[in-house]
């Protein structure tokens, strides 16, 4: 038995996230399966490390399967991707051993929250940036996000579907810049609650457009309430990058 | 009677080209004109510079219309994006003396041609970039470039359905650059003949492939042989940039 860890890519715009689902076969891991369970010559089905939302991308997803079939890493790679549509790409295996599990070793996730910030929306690539017209106050985005950094309950922050057992969670790094007009939001930590990334961004965005200012920013993470937290931003934006 | 420059931005991908044809609607300019028209009230045939072949994209193209209509700037330009498809962008307009004509004004055309130098290719964009796995020479590409700056006859790199009275050209710049593994060619001149910076590309990929060397490269132009030129490069990787 062999194990390995697929490192993969792909535009989430016609998904319904990364996990499968009983009724659709449109979900990324429904197409990665069946890719892999045709080069496999058997049923693969794989472990997930940190799903995805709806219209969500990734650069960076790692998951896991284990084969007893025997093939080169360069003929999982290019048998794989034959059997995949153009939006999901794998771009590694890695063979490790039995005991790593893509979901319990991760060390750090990494989100990047791309925001264009113009008078007029994209065309190419519009199903990948929160377009933005009025512009936005980096300088005061990035005083914000200094109250999220390091370990703190993020109860404001999360779904009500989410079933994390503590609302604690450290963030280890934000980083915010403007490259031609597109605010790149990024994000570190271990790991994240469900819609803390995109609850976090709908926040920045409210202190950005001037709605709020820095003190009504502060109090929703000092509420721990959901009702204090501006609307979570739209999945389009977003991308988990490691 | 006013005479507007529209400046606009395109995904091609779904679409058979720029220019209006009988039997689709899946061109761009059926899709801006039937926008133009419900914002001015009556009937709006644009005139453009620098048509795009099928899965052409544009991040900067000009076309003109003539209006007895009276709008703010701000209204068309919003007027006409809420009747556009997501893949298609207008970014500004301006009026302009009725002298002027997007086709015989415009002084430079820039194209840019991305090409992603990696093992595997990209799912994000997948539209939007020609994948080259093999390691690609760009010194190679650079050197052979210069060959191609200044007054030439182009005949061999020409579609055989190219109407224009002359085959020479006078390119004034080729950039190549690599950022990140995606290999960027720019390309300057007052105008191109009817796929000649595709068939460039197809050479320059040749060569930077080591499928030729630089004197076979330079034969070609000599040669004024559309037979001798390599197949040109598809046109997802191609954009219309100025």
């Amino acid at each position: 038995m062999n194990r390995f860890f697929v490192q993969l890519e792909y535009d989430g715009s016609r998904y319904h996230g990364f996990q499968k689902q009983p009724k659709t076969s449109k979900t990324i891991q429904y197409n990665l399966d069946r890719a892999l369970t045709k080069v496999a010559n058997h049923k693969i089905s794989t472990i997930c490390c940190g799903r995805t939302d709806a219209g969500v991308h990734a650069f960076n997803q790692f998951v896991h399967f284990d084969t007893n079939s025997t093939r080169k890493i360069d003929s999982w790679v290019k048998g794989t991707n034959a059997n995949l549509p153009d939006d999901i790409v794998v771009k590694n295996f890695f063979k490790v051993d039995t005991n790593y599990h893509a979901r319990f070793d991760a060390t750090s996730r990494e989100y990047l929250y791309v925001i264009k910030n113009a008078n007029t929306p994209p065309a190419i690539g519009f199903n990948n940036y929160l377009w933005i017209k009025k512009s936005l106050n980096i300088e005061k985005m990035n005083k914000a996000a200094k109250y999220l950094i390091g370990e703190k309950d993020f109860s404001a922050f999360r779904a009500s579907n989410c079933y994390a057992k503590s609302p604690i969670k450290k963030i280890n790094k934000i980083t915010i810049k403007n490259v031609n007009n597109k605010i790149q939001i990024e994000f570190r930590s271990k790991s994240f609650l469900k819609n803390q990334v995109r609850s976090m961004v709908g926040c920045l965005k409210y202190l950005a457009e001037n709605k709020w200012n820095i003190e009504k920013f502060e109090d929703v993470l000092k509420s721990k309430k959901r009702s204090k937290c501006a609307p979570p931003a739209p999945a389009h934006g977003l991308f988990l990058a490691k």
